[in-house]
């Protein structure tokens, strides 16, 4: 790691470790083989340019450099014993199947071991200790202004914070830390922000995302990064006292705000994603906002993977046993499988109500009110509504009649539960299409989520219809010929569908702010989220601010359409972001995806980059005439809509 | 026939062939009969309104009054003999195989019989004369002013034009009828418009689209229909004698306008579709226009089961044996099938022309340089490199080369061939919408024609994404709540594709313009057509007024979007129709789709017409939008587009 720093290879340790292996191996003379690296690190990086070239020659040089002989003693000394695959603290189904398969034993398991129905518990990824992160953030509760910002862009979910009354502090390790909480609502409570320190990878996207620069050593900032090894044992006994501190009370929140909405527990944690991917992000505060009612279609890709990876998965619950119902289907059919999982929800909600009402004159007049008419578009209203569906039951279990056994078994679907379709743009914009476009015309109360990455990044980068023009892809060698499909622009045509774009890393209020509009919204949702990727060629700590550029560059306008504002007679359509104000070859250059194009046709390049930029031209001005238009034409449209009835 | 027509049951007679069954067969008493009928077209029509129930007991009624015996002699006295199941004139298939299966007897073929591969030839469907006409439309040469409207319309092909030197009127039948052709070109020719009496299904659409109204009897126009027996001999050998005139010279006719294109052979003729199909005029079109070098990949849906309803098919072929070559895969993947043509026929050409450059040494200069730059845009270029490919082909069959011999094998690769996609709105709106996406996203240069009739036609009227909201179909029993997809602005997002929206009924010239753009265009082409269809519960005789009716409402937008004009810096976006003149309720409530909500649920009907009346209104406002959006913008696009090269 050290030569790869100082080589200018940053974390990538692959060259220096293919030369300490042939120079120690003797598979082929030591001189032969190193000129065999150089010639293929020729080849493989050629095309990304010089540079690159040359700092992999430094790597594989200072590699050599560096190299030294580590005495091994003949007797083992050390005390400390090999780690068991995971803790002892875990439930039994961990201990005894989940970690046989970590342990590389999974052969080992009997059928019978496998849960019935292929039904997998949730929350299981935490006792996968992964302990990637050379460096981990650390805390500085004084400079820390309590914003969130590190906690909603950790991919992670390795940074975390909460507020919790001061006497619960009691019996905190000697090196917790914690400060005034700076919330009105939590007045005299305290704060902590607190690593995971096992389970973070070390990506610094929290502190890249962290406002607070100091005015003294601009190098540091409320957040800072440090050597994970010292600091392992004792942040780890902090992780697990903050684990136990009390949830906040989410009534509390406003939901809308980046600072309270990171309080809300995540439970999509501690993902086998890349090093600071720009997908997770997303599905971690989609959990946060709403994740102890939601049901999850996710479409085949990389969340599909680091969403369900046997042996764990990050999908998690909270005390209650609530948490998000998560499949995968297959990769075409994603929207049509989270469609079914609406009208089967929609359906079980119609029969309890309707066993409900035959009900009526054996249960309690009030209850049977508060249970059909029920409001619950807030936190507030569900849990309203639980407490009531606890309260039937008891009634239920008291009463022989047959009805009364039919209606406990279907009771839970008086609560409200969502539905979100999670995908990549493979899924969305090229193989499930036709399908997502089905569900999304039929006006089903289903909302849609794509990480857009903009190529399939997990089958190794082809290109799909979201591929930028002018970028260099499997399938695209030459790079991309025609634009990127406006899948915004095509929903939107539809009129009755709630439709945004956004990119977190720009604009995070915006994207909470879409987050919980979709889901309000009674009708199709579709957010399509931009996601920062390896497959970009960038370094992936530089994700935030590649965000804050395709956006700054016109090329991903930041808007919201949300119909429910037409049937009001309001507009409908808000553009979220300024006018361009640098240029599409700023942003786009930053990426080995673009660059790699002026490496070896520098006219074509050019060329595809003048287009892209006329494209990026021609977009904004089409949706600044869409606001313009919305705007004009709203006040015609003031009435309830033919909207499909559940 | 009578009583149907008498009693305002136009041609449908199952009514009064029904009463008929019952009043003589004796399986229940007569009145107990009648009874059960009567109800049964109350259960039936009733949601059609009582006018249509009272028109069929009025057929029951008159149908038992005009009841009378016919005598049936004890022995055979005729000596009319017994048609032959194809004329005898039929090539040798035909008789062979063919002409049992339209006998009924396809089980006694032998599989030896079928042609190897399952490939059928051409031009079949003229031998089944199906005789179904009760009237057919006989010309007046004086009042005709030889529009060509009337050929156009035809969905069957049977009525037909020509322009020929006088000389060639020798040995004509002597009802054999002929003009002096009113044609620059063609001065001192005659013309003849002429019926194929055995083919015409006597739909009146010619009678209905003929704009030569006589003053001095309104009901008379430049043609008329009259009973069909009295007429049906003659007129088939006016007809064979028609057919063997010459055929027209091309390269004199402007195509864009109807009277030329309208001398062009029709490639697809009397086919078993619906009598008045609104779909098949379009398909006759795209023959004439571009027959003779058109590969047609069709999907399932009704233009699949007439294009290729064992054992004969409407696709047809010149004297000169060229005619479309045509296929259906499945449902869902038409737009992949036809992108597969694409390819491998660009592939082909590709090969020869690389085959072409390494024989150049063996061959004539200038005609390798012909070959090679041949301009194939119009008839004229295209015969022209026919007429190279002949000349290649005699040196290549000189030499004794591999080369020379491969070459030979893809020689006629280097002739223009086009790809169309053709299919309904069941096809390309939703079962086959994301494979069409990708390949109108793809930039190949194909040209898809949407035969929108806005429901699944062929399997009986299941609702699909282009059925209109308010109109009743299956699946939407209660009136489609959503509006229309808007498939065309769906398309237009993309900005590469050529997209147009056409009905023929409503403005001809512009669908035949809109044809020859989409083929002249070299990337992506769409067109959707209006098609009336009995589905809409229309007398088809109706159906081009109603398509008037669509555009004068401004239910259907005619327009282009030409990406070929943009990039010269032109606006590419032409709306061809003018501002809603009448509402939406007046073409809507000529069908039965609409009516029969008004009759089933008044208040439903009116709250959905008063939604898609808006539609109507606000569609428009987003067309008029859009025609000021790129009329303002073009100029700032004024380079050529990064299109894939084929």
């Amino acid at each position: 790691y050290k030569v790869a720093r100082e080589t200018g290879m940053s974390r990538r340790v692959n060259t220096v470790m293919q030369t300490c292996f042939f120079a120690l191996s003797g598979v082929l003379p030591k001189d032969e083989a190193i000129a065999a690296i150089k010639q293929a690190i020729r080849k493989s990086y050629g095309k990304r340019g010089e540079t690159v070239v040359q700092q992999n020659f430094a790597a594989v040089d200072q590699a050599l450099a560096h190299l030294y002989e580590v005495h091994v003693p003949a007797l083992a000394t050390s005390h400390t014993l090999l780690r068991t695959p995971v803790a002892p603290a875990a439930p039994g189904f961990v201990q005894e199947v989940t970690a046989m398969m970590i342990a590389g034993r999974g052969d080992e398991l009997p059928v019978s071991a496998m849960p019935p129905g292929g039904t997998f518990p949730l929350g299981t990824a935490q006792w996968e200790k992964r302990n990637l992160a050379l460096e981990i953030p650390v805390w500085d509760p004084e400079r820390c202004i309590q914003c969130g910002k590190c906690v909603l862009v950790c991919p992670h979910a390795a940074i975390r914070e909460k507020v919790y009354p001061t006497p619960a502090l009691e019996g905190a390790p000697e090196t917790f830390k914690s400060a005034p909480a700076r919330w009105r609502a939590f007045a005299g409570d305290l704060y902590t922000l607190q690593t995971a320190p096992e389970d973070c990878t070390g990506c610094a996207l929290c502190f890249e995302a962290c406002p607070v620069v100091s005015k003294s050593d601009p190098a540091r900032r409320a957040i800072n990064l440090a050597p994970q090894p010292p600091l392992r044992e004792s942040e780890s006994a902090n992780f697990d006292f903050f684990l136990q501190l009390p949830e906040v009370d989410r009534t509390k929140l406003n939901l809308s705000l980046v600072k309270d909405s990171q309080l809300c527990q995540p439970l999509f944690e501690f993902s086998g994603a890349c090093s600071g991917c720009g997908e997770t992000p997303y599905l971690k505060l989609l959990t946060q906002l709403f994740g102890d009612h939601v049901v999850i279609a996710n479409a085949t890709g990389c969340s599909s993977i680091f969403g369900g990876n046997l042996p764990t998965t990050p999908w998690a619950h909270n005390r209650d046993g609530r948490g998000p119902a998560w499949a995968n289907s297959l990769f075409e059919d994603n929207a049509e499988f989270g469609l079914g999982f609406r009208l089967s929800i929609d359906h079980q909600a119609a029969y309890a109500r309707d066993l409900l009402a035959r009900l009526r004159s054996e249960l309690d007049d009030a209850l049977v009110d508060g249970l059909l008419g029920a409001g619950q578009a807030t936190d507030a209203g569900i849990q309203a509504q639980r407490a009531r569906v606890r309260e039937l039951k008891a009634a239920l279990q008291r009463s022989d009649l047959p009805v009364a056994r039919e209606l406990l078994s279907v009771a839970d679907a008086l609560v409200k539960r969502s539905v979100w379709l999670v995908g990549g743009d493979g899924w969305a914009y090229d193989i499930g299409y036709g399908g997502l476009d089905h569900v999304l015309a039929s006006g089903a109360n289903v909302n849609v989520l794509v990480l857009d990455t903009e190529v399939y990044s997990n089958t190794g980068g082809q290109m799909s219809k979201a591929t930028p023009r002018g970028a260099v892809t499997r399938f695209a060698a030459g790079g991309k010929a025609l634009p990127k499909k406006d899948l915004a622009l095509l929903a939107m045509t539809y009129g009755h569908i709630y439709v945004a774009r956004v990119a977190m890393g720009a604009n995070d209020s915006q994207t909470i702010r879409t987050f919980l509009e979709a889901e309000a919204y009674d009708g199709p949702s579709l957010i399509i989220a931009y996601a920062h990727c390896i497959e970009h060629g960038l370094d992936l700590r530089l994700g935030l601010g590649q965000q804050k550029n395709a956006v700054a560059s016109g090329y991903w306008p930041l808007f919201r359409y949300n119909p429910a504002l037409a049937q009001q007679g309001k507009n409908p359509f808000t553009l979220d972001s300024k006018a361009p104000s640098i240029p599409l070859a700023q942003y786009a250059y930053a990426e080995d995806r673009y660059k790699m194009l002026v490496q070896r046709d520098r006219a074509e390049a050019g060329r595809l980059m003048e287009l892209a930029q006329r494209d990026v031209e021609n977009r904004w001005r089409q949706y600044q005439d869409l606001a313009q238009f919305f705007a004009a034409t709203s006040h015609a449209n003031g009435k309830a809509d033919g909207k499909l009835a559940p």
